[in-house]
């Protein structure tokens, strides 16, 4: 407890007085929306009301600022106690808490990143702590900054698994510049949580994954500043203070009570502002104010216009995985830019993003098999635009962290996502390992960009173009050798598709992507052995997709098109395609996928059992041309 | 340890020859398979062979009979192994084990249900005990049978957050009829285990969440038996058996080594199998056999045939959301089947699963804010067909659970999700609570039936349906009310869409599902007033899509058609309706959805802003008219 000081009971006071004022704006402004979350709020006023006036170190006036400390609100429902906190502070008039949930107001009910105080959206519960330990083990490791990383999350998220993966994250990396405070207020939406008040065992369960952890009164400032100082001056461990508190605190017949979560206090409300004006025992002007920064210690960095360090250099005809090519691109771009990272959940000998680790270590990030922390540290990772954020899994296994992903695009994040091993073609595996949904899971997330490169050259435009591309961006890679078929020199664009083959008798139009673009490839060699012009069309990018190129080419081909892919049929490229002509008259277009759980087998065998050989392509075109 | 006999010497040298005998199969299948995991096999021989030939009580001709012990292998790449233990054990010929991921046999690289004695897939790794922990759940309050759940757990997988949900899950509800064997070989894929050899640290953490934990050298067969012994005479609480392991373990040059992870041995194989046999001492018969329970105490139940006590009742024109007759339905069925049941997550009084804990507590677990555990236990419960189960929480946090889901298919589990606060409709709470992408996830499911009921007679009917259909099946209701469109009397099927309005001289097809039906009745009135005959169309089901009734609609209308719902535009109903027309030449079909992360507002104003309000309906049909 190296240099703490004991607060004057006048700052004591006059915390406990900004805890009771959040607690009245989180009334009065969930009583102007009719919805909310006003008991939620209660609980971690005081908790605000030391972070925010004592604690962190930050400007007000620049509350993005890479030299400040973070905090997250992992429990997003009680947003407008956030929001009265920063009000308090100074950064908006206090009025404005008034719009909350309003249509024209981006005081949302929960947060989201449109606010400029807000780094990430929260409000799906778990999420929040992994996206501290991203922003902590930036802070620690590549910004060498002296700012904290705070994260509030409530008791009940914490029964999400998420949380403890991030715990073991954090302990793992000794990220000592990271506080979670976690607000045991005891009861949850529907019922008590299972853990009820029973402090003792939070403390124990944060101590076994490696947390220092301090149990306090979450309504006792003095304890809570202590509890922050030691946690500050604690080192190679990140630090847990387990705040005990009450849903609902001050909030006279409604405290500690169940069947009052999420809503607004209504009839109460009045009996209860009055109660709570009735604490508030200062009126002038405040000695307590946020703190600025000691120094802006965090440095200046550029992350735009990442280049590779060199071009591809492929020959025409060889044969590699575009998973290779991922690890070679990786590589060039970190050369260029020092802020290129890479996310790997244990997998990295499999999606080559252990070419980094080779190249430079301190810029890969293991984060073991635990998808939803690998994801969630990522997302913090790339917040403030502190770095490029490379993350690599299985395709698959982005399934386990679709919540996180959609959470990212609430975000704003812009997080570059690369899935190897993807459809049937990884082969004897079986389908637990096979991508067949990836496609559908990332198309689906607002503003992403979903790349499906066909070759070595492709993949490597793809990777430099996704690390200049806002949003979520996606690379789709393969595991089986497929030949390289663009130039060195071939330019890519976001949105642009390349027709790789073509003559002016084409009768139909075959697309594919990754490997069944190369299927498509040998069945239109296959149809021109029967004197059918088979036009071969390469996507690049399934989301955005060139309706423009593909549609036109459909027209000139007498409007029949056969589309492939290894995935399964719904919300692949396959159901992209068909959307960008609906509303063309006189369109018809065959569509190849997976129509069911596929079983292991060797990869060439499993593509023609499940309909996506070139054969297959051959027979559908034969097929459409007769439609 | 009240009755522990220490076993004879020869007892625990023939379960040291079997565990070898397994190793020696593990190798000779991968070799055969040229593929495959046999250092993972290897740590965990002794535990199986203990557990096949010692603790568990089974009956080895019938593997899926209800009075037997289950056993899970969570980390299933460890599969040679789980095989040569059930065909040392005689269920299959030990030649066959040479089929290992072969195209014609079900001995896959991960297991699945192919397998008679398989119950689950694994193979995404950390989802094992979440199933067993429902196994566990039912064995002890509804069957009330003695059979005992094991699952075997990898060390690696255990930094997955579902395996803490799953521990507290099974601590929470007492289940010491479950134990969790935890195989710490120290090595992951690509890297030593955050924890490597600490089994202390195992010990803490198992602890910590509430099982009783022993730590054991996981290849002594005698400390195996004895630890199996003692969780057997637990009350009270789960076990955890902390194995300290070696991968490759009698593997020479091999054991505890990096880099053989997922490889076979290739040359190394001969060398390796000649010391496994120097290791094996018994060659006659074994005094060692799989033993039956002791009784056939797992009830006989039936599942099949669930029907409605009483049929729909409500007025046309009355105005209640789906999600209320969610509730309804549930209790009606429940009514007539002891054996439905249903699970949430801290969202009961929101999804109105909370009306079956109301009636029959004993049937509602509540899983509290953990969705991979809530879906993990509710594919476990399903499990032997002993329950019929219904899982609810808000349609988007089934996103925390997309692996686990998807890995429900694979597992050939009959499983029926409920999602609720579905689209913008849901207003206020902002878009971190909008089910946006909930049917393309619940459509990319292989087998899944996608319900999305227009109103209350239709979800009641949707509940009855799915209970009865086998596979994955999601029902998504709304938050809003909206009014009762069908008489109580109708009936429903899978598979069958329902025209809702329609006149000779239609014009186009309108087809919304939910609000966006309501929208589409009143954007049909409005374009009556125009003298324009739009004709509505309800889908009822997503997936299975009525290609049949929707295509023959549209070109009775012109080719013309639009497509509205309160969902992303991919994936979804749009999709799904436009791929069900691709191969028709001479159709239009416009598609109304929502393109960006919405905001916060009230509902009707974000179904406006988002276009999907009656108005935009209006506007695209006159659009489509033109084309």
């Amino acid at each position: 407890m190296a240099n703490y000081h004991k607060p004057e009971s006048k700052v004591v006071q006059e915390l406990r007085d900004i805890a009771n004022k959040i607690r009245i704006h989180s009334i009065t402004s969930t009583q102007a929306a009719k919805s909310g979350h006003p008991t939620s709020c209660s609980s971690i006023a005081e908790i605000l009301s030391v972070l925010f006036f004592n604690t962190m170190r930050y400007k007000v006036s620049a509350p993005r600022d890479p030299s400040n400390d973070r905090f997250i609100l992992s429990k997003g429902h009680a947003a407008p106690a956030l929001y009265a906190a920063w009000s308090e502070a100074g950064l908006f008039p206090v009025a404005d808490l008034q719009n909350l949930r309003k249509i024209n107001s981006d005081l949302e009910g929960h947060p989201t990143p449109r606010l400029n105080f807000i780094d990430v959206g929260t409000g799906s519960l778990g999420q929040g702590l992994a996206i501290a330990g991203g922003m902590a083990y930036v802070g620690k490791n590549y910004d060498k900054s002296n700012y904290r990383v705070y994260c509030l999350v409530g008791d009940g998220e914490s029964a999400e698994g998420s949380i403890w993966e991030s715990v073991h994250f954090a302990a793992h990396y000794k990220l000592d510049n990271l506080v979670v405070i976690i607000d045991v207020n005891r009861l949850g939406q529907s019922e008590e949580t299972s853990l009820g008040h029973d402090v003792e065992n939070y403390r124990r369960r944060f101590e076994s994954f490696g947390m220092h952890a301090i149990v306090v009164d979450g309504h006792d400032v003095e304890e809570l500043i202590k509890a922050l100082h030691t946690a500050a001056t604690t080192k190679g461990k990140p630090t847990a203070i387990v705040a005990k508190t009450f849903k609902g605190k001050n909030f006279p017949k409604i405290e500690n009570l169940d069947n009052w979560h999420g809503k607004a206090l209504g009839d109460n409300a009045e009996r209860v502002i009055e109660h709570l004006n009735s604490l508030i025992k200062n009126s002038g002007p405040l000695l307590v104010h946020p703190q600025k920064p000691l120094k802006d210690d965090a440095p200046v960095v550029d992350i735009t216009n990442i280049k590779l360090d060199s071009p591809p250099d492929y020959k025409l005809g060889q044969s590699l995985a575009t998973r290779v090519a991922y690890g070679t691109a990786l590589v060039k771009i970190a050369k260029n830019n020092p802020r290129v990272i890479a996310l790997d959940g244990d997998m990295k000998n499999s999606t080559f993003s252990e070419n980094l680790k080779k190249y430079d270590p301190t810029r890969h990030i293991e984060c073991f098999i635990a998808e939803q922390s690998l994801v969630g540290t990522a997302i913090g990772a790339a917040c403030r635009d502190r770095t490029v954020v490379f993350v690599s899994t299985f395709a698959t296994f982005f399934t386990r962290a679709y919540d996180q992903i959609r959470m990212g695009a609430i975000s704003q994040s812009n997080v570059n996502f690369v899935g190897s091993h993807c459809g049937v073609s990884i082969g004897e595996d079986g389908p637990s390992q096979m991508g067949l949904e990836d496609l559908a899971l990332f198309r689906s997330i607002p503003g992403s960009t979903v790349f499906y490169p066909g070759d070595a050259v492709a993949t490597e435009r793809a990777v430099e173009l996704a690390a200049n591309t806002k949003g979520i961006t996606f690379i789709r890679t393969n595991r089986p050798n497929t030949p390289v078929i663009y130039q060195n020199n071939q330019v890519f664009a976001v949105g642009k598709a390349h027709v790789v083959k073509k003559s002016d008798k084409d009768q139909i139009v075959l697309i594919g992507g990754g490997v069944t673009l190369h299927e498509a490839i040998t069945a239109s060699a296959e149809l021109a052995k029967a004197g059918i012009g088979a036009r071969v069309i390469d996507p690049f990018t399934v989301k955005p997709l060139d309706k423009e190129t593909i549609v036109s080419n459909i027209r000139q081909c007498g409007g029949r098109a056969v589309v492939v892919e290894d995935h399964y049929y719904e919300g692949g490229l396959g159901e992209a395609v068909i959307a960008a002509a609906a509303l063309e008259r006189n369109t018809v277009i065959k569509h190849l996928a997976v129509g069911e759980v596929p079983r292991s087998g060797p990869p060439l065998v499993l593509l023609d059992k499940y309909g996506l050989s070139a054969k297959h392509i051959v027979a559908a075109a034969q097929e459409v041309l007769k439609i």
